[in-house]
């Protein structure tokens, strides 16, 4: 993504959060008073701002790239192997491990060479529903965003040409390529990888959280603490940030938009979109994450400073919406996030295509001249 | 096992795979002369040599810890579980990857810290099958086994307290280890969770190979060029070795019989069994591989120095068999080698209980006074 449209992306996100905003708050405030789930103004706020979709094939961002059974297969099998990194030894799936929530528990990735990366790996569920990717919104896609790990040093260590080359040399891959990209001569490209990547992730949705089946009209889906944790996060405005059907990942935002967080938690060096834009206005800002599943997903924040819940409820409320909550508040907040977990989507692990001769071998050092 | 122990059964190992030896080089050479796949002898080999079992739940090895649905589910659990590593970035998977033949495709894996192992990997698949574990078979069962890469520096670099801890603090492991292990007040043991993925491990078969479909009667399953490259391994004698359900694994042989390896393919310094059992004949001994899925699983020999099946086929000739191999010779033995491969087992993608605030944290850096 240029710089201008990381502006005008956040300008526009800004300002459809501030309607999204009003939207949600009208509706949600009515029914946590009224406890009335048939409410209109509820119906309302669940086809705009918080229902998750269970398929998302008609999200613009994946016009040009509809999902095929063929393309998520090779999606996954792409998303699984090792052989993407230069070393063979790291996945995508090394640090968003859909058995743990999408993410490795780490406060920042290891990577080629056991270097750490500079922010905590973000859960790829429903990510295909955020704005953008990366904790900077630096990708718009999904697709864009995929290509980025691929190359990083301190991450998977790999050219787009060794990648492409490697794929090459697979008969399995050059099948599936082929399946996935049905007319195209020359179908194993790095855009192509990106985009059934891409439609791989596009399936990773969690559906059926207990705060879901609560929008839709199960009364007893949420406990009464659970409700007064909802009560609070409008009557709080976390729900200023974190709207829309992830509950977040919808629009950027200051970190520390009324008192500065504490060096570990926001490293001062660190200093977000401003990077990328060049406007005074984005130092430390950063894109609003998910709360979907934020349970599984510790530790918090770009950081990863934050390992515990609560305590990122505590310093979240400190931070952004200058509230000092009391114990019990946290406890209703923290029960409240925790409905918002969902069905981890079960799929059949996949048998990866043997690599040949031609194979380029993998490297476990730097890959010198050859990137 | 003990230096007694792994002395005993190298001698008893060689003894039954002499007796072996004769009856399956009686039964095949018959078959690959006369043909006929009916013979007599043919279907003796197939019951007491070469059949992979689709099943092996009455394995001696087996017999106190039987194979239920649970805690084979357990098992799966734990063999892709990162956080059975202190840094929580390295699970058996890693290794012993399930999508890519049961290894990791590298000369020898690289673990934590980026340190790397001593030998190459071997595959896990019908593993349960061997006479014993580890290149130098200094495991007797892989329940054995598993204990040694958790707590080794330069693979999962953990100790058994930090994990049994780890587990304890997990309600959904709780669980499974009370489903798992019924009657037991204390189900979550380090003896526990080696059971657990032993009988995971035990499920890993891969039957169906075409040579399997060859021996039970359908000649069409492997062409005339695999044909002969049979008639060459019986011929040559590789099969002196490499006999039994798993075409290999059931013995322990030197590697350089008759002539030493080049030191990159057999590094002087790793003597092998001598190690353990400070016999002067167990110089460079190692337990014999076994060939199944062999096309999977480069690169070769304990070393993980040659990563060409041919050429792993011509040095094991001259360094075994005194033999020169011609070209097409090599190229008969590797076709025939490739009617190995079986069916991979297909299995879903566990999903993994979430830590809590109980938990050890994963420790990137050496555990220090921890261990």
């Amino acid at each position: 993504m240029s710089h201008c449209e990381l502006a005008t992306r956040r300008r526009e996100t800004t300002i459809a959060s501030r309607v999204a905003k009003l939207l949600l708050l009208s509706a949600l405030i009515t029914v946590t008073t009224s406890g009335r789930l048939d409410d209109p103004l509820l119906k309302k706020a669940r086809e705009k701002l918080a229902a998750l979709p269970t398929t998302v094939s008609d999200l613009p961002a994946l016009k040009d790239n509809p999902l095929t059974p063929a393309k998520v297969e090779l999606g996954k099998m792409l998303f699984f192997d090792p052989r993407l990194s230069s070393s063979w030894t790291i996945s995508c799936s090394s640090c968003h491990n859909l058995a743990l929530g999408g993410v490795d528990h780490l406060e920042t990735s290891i990577g080629h060479g056991w270097k750490k990366g500079g922010r905590n790996s973000p859960t790829v569920y429903n990510s295909v529903l955020n704005v953008a990717q990366f904790w900077d919104g630096r990708a718009k896609t999904l697709r864009e965003q995929v290509k980025g790990p691929i190359q990083t040093a301190v991450e998977m260590n790999n050219t787009p040409g060794r990648v492409i080359e490697t794929l090459k040399s697979m008969p399995g891959y050059v099948e599936q390529f082929a399946r996935s990209f049905p007319g195209e001569s020359d179908s194993i490209t790095f855009d192509n990888l990106a985009k059934a990547i891409e439609a791989f992730e596009a399936t990773l949705l969690t559906p059926g959280s207990r705060f879901d089946e609560y929008l839709i009209g199960n009364e007893t889906a949420i406990n009464e603490q659970e409700k007064r944790g909802l009560a609070l996060f409008i009557a709080k405005d976390c729900v200023s940030c974190h709207y829309g059907p992830n509950i977040g990942g919808a629009r950027f935002q200051k970190f520390g938009a009324v008192r500065k967080p504490p060096p570990d938690v926001m490293p001062p060096a660190d200093k977000g979109l401003v990077t990328l834009t060049g406007i005074a206005t984005d130092e430390y800002v950063f894109r609003v994450p998910s709360l979907r599943n934020v349970e599984l997903t510790a530790p918090y924040f770009h950081s990863g400073a934050v390992r515990d819940l609560n305590q990122a409820v505590a310093t979240m409320a400190s931070v952004q919406l200058d509230a000092k909550l009391k114990d019990r508040e946290i406890e209703d907040l923290t029960a409240f996030l925790k409905t918002l977990t969902g069905r981890i989507p079960r799929f059949e692990y996949p048998v990866l295509p043997p690599h040949t001769n031609q194979t380029p071998r993998p490297e476990t050092g730097p890959l010198g001249d050859k990137r």
